[in-house]
C-alpha cells in the first residue's frame, strides 16, 4: 500500500509520502515516492506516486527523458495544467505499452499521481491524476488530496485542514495523519518524505525526511497520543 | 454501508450499530441493526448485522422462528459458542436459498454478524461471523470487532480500548468512533443504537438510542473536536 497527501493552502502547498512498497507481506521494500522537478525562480513541480512501482517509476523516468528530448515538456510548460496533462500523457503511454502484458497475468496497469506546484506568475495548483489519466484539481472547498490508504488518516485532516490553515499547522497535521495511518496499516511505512512549498517563492526551501526514530516525529506522536487520551478522559460521562 | 462495533472488556460488553441502509445514494432508509435476545437472570445475546438487509433480516427472523420450533435454539443453547453456531447455520441456510437467485443479478449473498453476550455461568464471549458463516472470537489481544465502514473510526478505538478499560470510557470511545465515521462516510448514519452489558448481570440495563440532535452526542462531538484541535495546537512546531 501507499499513503500520500497533497495539501493546497492560501500560503503554500504541502506534499508528503510514505516509502513502503510491497508485493505481499513477504516482499516489502523502501522507495521514495516523491519526485521534485524544480528550477529556482521559475518553477517547482512535485509528484507523489501511488500504485505499481514499475508503472510509476517508468512514468517519472519518461517525464524526465521527455524533459530533455521533447519540445513541450515539464521544464517549459507554462502552466501546472499543462504539467498535469504531460504526466497524464506519459501515464497513458506507459499504460498502452504494459497493459497487454499485465493482462496476461490478470493484472491492470495501476499508477496514479498527486501533482502540484507553481510556475512563474500562475497561482499554485494541485491535481489528483487517476490511473486512467483523467484528473481533478483542488479548489477552495477541497483543500487536500490523499491516495492509497486514505481512511485512517482522514479524520484529522478533515478537522484541521482549511485553506487558511498555516503551513506550520498543516505540516503537523499531515504528520499526525501519517502517524494514525501507520498505526493501523503495516503496509504504510517510514521514512516519510515531506515538502512544504511557500507561495510565490518558486524554490524548495523546506524539505525533510522522517525516518524511524526521528525525534520530532516521535515527540509529535507521543504528545498527540497523550493529549487525545486526556481530551477523551475529560469528555462527559454518558448518563444512561 | 454500515458501522457496527462490539467490544469485550473485563467488566462487560458494548455493542453499537448505525441505522442507515441504502441501495445507492438515491435510496436510503433507517433500520435498526441491533437484535437483543434476552431472558433476565439466564442469558443476554446481542447481534449486530452488516450486509444486505434482506439477508440479515431473514437470518434474524429464522433464528427467532427456530427459537419457537426447534429443539436446539438460542433460548436453550448452553454456550455462546453454540449461539454463534446457530447464527452461522441460519446464515448458511438463507444463503443456500438466496444465492442462485442473487447470482442471476451478479450479486452474492452478503450478511455478516457480530454476536456476543453471556449465558448462565459461562464467561462473556464475543464473536465475529463472516459472510461465509465461519467465525472468530475476541480474546484479550483483540478486545473489539468492527464491521462495515471500519477505518475512519479505528484509530480512537486502538488508542483507548483495552480489556481493562471501564465501561464508561469504552462507551464514550465507541461514540467518538461513530462520530469520526459519520463525518467521513455519508452512508453511515444516525440513530446509533448502543447497549452496554455489565458482566455477570444477565440482564440488559443500559441501552440507548442516539438520534439526530441528541444533546449528549452533540456535546461529546463538540468537546472532542474542540479538545483535539487544542491538543493539536500545542504540538511542537516542526523545525525544518
Amino acid at each position: 500500500m501507499t499513503y500520500c497527501v497533497g495539501v493546497k493552502l492560501e500560503s503554500g502547498l504541502i506534499f508528503a509520502s510514505d516509502s513502503r512498497t510491497h508485493a505481499g507481506v513477504d516482499d516489502y521494500a523502501k522507495f521514495c515516492k516523491m519526485t521534485v522537478l524544480d528550477k529556482a525562480g521559475e518553477r517547482v513541480i512535485v509528484l507523489l506516486s501511488s500504485g505499481s512501482l514499475a508503472g510509476t517509476q517508468t512514468v517519472v523516468s519518461l517525464l524526465r527523458r521527455r524533459g530533455e528530448t521533447e519540445p513541450k515538456n515539464v521544464w517549459n510548460a507554462e502552466s501546472m495544467f499543462d504539467v498535469a496533462t504531460l504526466v497524464s500523457d506519459a501515464m497513458r503511454d506507459v499504460g498502452r505499452r504494459d497493459t497487454p502484458f499485465l493482462a496476461e497475468s490478470g493484472l491492470k496497469f495501476n499508477a496514479s499521481f498527486i501533482v502540484g506546484g507553481q510556475i512563474g506568475k500562475e497561482p499554485m495548483r494541485l491535481f489528483r491524476i487517476y490511473a486512467e489519466g483523467n484528473f481533478i484539481e483542488a479548489g477552495t472547498d477541497t483543500a487536500f488530496f490523499q491516495t492509497g490508504e486514505t481512511k485512517y488518516g482522514k479524520p484529522i485532516l478533515d478537522r484541521v485542514i482549511a485553506p487558511d490553515a498555516t503551513l506550520d499547522d498543516a505540516s503537523k497535521c499531515v504528520l499526525v495523519s501519517f502517524d494514525s495511518t501507520m498505526r493501523s496499516n503495516l503496509s504504510v511505512g517510514m521514512p516519510i518524505d515531506m515538502l512544504c512549498y511557500e507561495r510565490d517563492s518558486l524554490k524548495v526551501r523546506l524539505r525533510k525526511r522522517f525516518d524511524k526514530g526521528d525525534a520530532y516525529f516521535n515527540a509529535l506522536s507521543d504528545q498527540w497520543g497523550t493529549g487525545t487520551r486526556q481530551v477523551f478522559r475529560q469528555l462527559p460521562v454518558l448518563e444512561w
